[in-house]
């Protein structure tokens, strides 16, 4: 079997306990999308039970939107650290304020993360470049496209090195990298850039992914990735046919997780190792 | 008129108030859903003013999802009970944790509950069995089915009497009881466990319905979970004819809610009085 | 051009970064209006990082459903006071308990707002009126008809000419005055009352069109409001005509905010000037 087909074959197989940190905005999506995916969420953060709680899970999500629960993600993640489990992490908005400058450099020295996906801003600042990104959103200037993709992959394959995660930035180009192999991949759509969550339901089912395909959590995350870039080319072609706006989308996007067939993924995916 | 036809006839006549004090990951849902049955939520939480916000409601519903807020749902929860309005609550994961089992202990000891709905696995750890569930899922081994129906309805029968509130199991099959009489109900239908808050929605539409009847939480609190399982019914038949997946359903579903008439209602409860 | 298809068009042309401090029911559903508007939306509420976020964003909305988070609003809402960007309230449930007056009290106190949206029971608490509010929702004693339709107005005029904002009522009638021109709309329709989050999501495009049109938030907030209006409209002929409730309806709204045209705005409008 294609080894991305296992994964998503594994995650139904498995039904994957996946512990999410994550923000008040996104929180419902996140749970949502897992369960379409084929995990199950449980978005427990309460300090006095959040490593009690991760250790019934296959995997931690931590998204540091939920900024105000970083003690919760340190010791929940430390846990999973001592179980062997993948600890993933979305670093929302990590150079936008000094606050999260200090939170990422906090989470990265307390917890051992399997992956890491953020956006172009997101990862360059982790990489320690300079970067535009005023918050939430990637800045343009910071995106990766086909002119600086031999740069933008080079960055993401030495922070992996460095970091010993598997690295992912999501945008109009994904990359992702384990500091030996470097894939890129080229589904999704422009709409995904118009609901917010996008980024956060994508980390939260590379938690699904990776709580059921452990042992490589890089074939997990690029499945992952390549199952929400499929989906949001299902639900834009929706979008456009039925003319409706960015909820419908929204809705769609997780019914074509939760409709997604292991022959459709590896038909669509659009990916390349460099 | 059929007296669970006149429990939703009231919930629409009186629009109650209903004072939820819930979790972020499906307030929202939570309350659309208590406007579909024609309530009206207000999802005040703050410990400063939990009690003067519930004095303006019919009925108050504490889901233990959010454990931070138990303050709040006791100070509330004594006030109702000092008007004498009715409390719902939700244990979310009570035996999943030692700081859920503290505080399901300490709200049972505190605050007189008028009908507690959670899942097989909540509902056996509040009656004292041993329990599989490791959080906020059901476990295999503690689901109701037709082989153990009848051990499960003496352990809800049982519960009820010791607590003096209606107990409520939701789950492929439903059990409700006050003591005395016993309800099975078997609406609904699977993909009902594939959304998140299934669960609090139904437990947030009992605390409208309850609101609206609060001489009889029995009765409501059977009408509330005929009206879910229905309104699975009719989601999950527009899935399967249209493609859809778990995010359309949770769209259909409070639009059912919505639409649910009361011949709809009398006509499609499938339940029994054991 | 029209000067409020003018605000929709520098909504689309700017996309502004909104700040948005605003409650846990509602955050997901403000985050896509504002996207489905054409802004870009930031939630962070932190205490220690609201003002620094602010200094991003072109507006702040201030939504005391976050009652908690009050200490961030004043923080983030000085700042912008001192950059002279825009600053929306909404300020929910006013008069409903004695902590949402004190802090009603000390938002007005601390910061300008160039803004202020609410229902007529919460208007008319800030007016100083008498109001019948329990809660979230208008008490129909206080609502604004045809019939009251005058001593509500130069209630609405005498607020803004009071506190230097402008001031919106939205509901069946609409009102908004800066304390010279006063505005009545009359788009919109009664499912808006059966969703949860119509008056934060209106509070939330409000503040994206103040933050595109920051020179002009009386007709910046006229056109939020006709926005809102008209996609309801939408929305509700939909739902009429597919048999669908009160979810599709709210996923229905923010599409056609996200499809809304600059013609079928002007075109759309009920509203004159008193």
């Amino acid at each position: 079997m294609n080894k991305y087909a296992e994964a998503l074959h594994l995650v139904r197989e498995k039904e994957p306990l996946v512990q999410c940190i994550t923000n008040f905005v996104t929180v419902n999506d996140c749970a949502n999308i897992i369960l379409a995916a084929g995990g199950s969420p449980s978005m427990a953060h309460d300090v006095r039970e959040a490593a009690e709680a991760a250790r019934n899970a296959r995997a931690l999500v931590c998204n540091m939107g939920a900024i105000e629960d970083a003690p919760s993600m340190i010791l929940a993640g430390k846990e999973m650290n001592k179980l062997g489990r993948p600890v993933v992490l979305d670093p929302v908005a990590a150079g936008g304020t000094s606050l999260r400058r200090e939170v990422a450099a906090e989470l990265l020295k307390e917890v051992k993360f399997s992956s890491i996906r953020g956006n172009a801003s997101e990862i360059r600042y982790l990489a320690g470049q300079q970067t535009a990104g005023s918050g939430v959103d990637v800045s343009a200037l910071d995106k990766i496209t086909e002119e600086n993709l031999k740069e933008a992959a080079e960055m993401v394959r030495a922070l992996a090195e460095r970091t010993g995660s598997v690295i992912a930035v999501s945008g109009k180009l994904d990359l992702v990298s384990d500091g030996k192999e470097t894939a890129v991949l080229r589904n999704g759509c422009a709409t995904m850039a118009r609901i917010t969550g996008s980024g956060c339901m994508l980390t939260s089912m590379i938690g699904a992914f990776c709580g059921a395909m452990p042992e490589d959590c890089f074939t997990a995350t690029v499945a992952a990735m390549s199952v929400m870039g499929i989906s949001g080319e299902v639900a834009e072609a929706r979008r456009i046919k039925n003319g409706t706006g960015n909820a419908t989308f929204r809705t769609d996007l997780i019914d074509a997780v939760f409709n997604m067939t292991e022959e459709q993924l590896v038909e669509g995916m659009q990916y390349e190792i460099l």
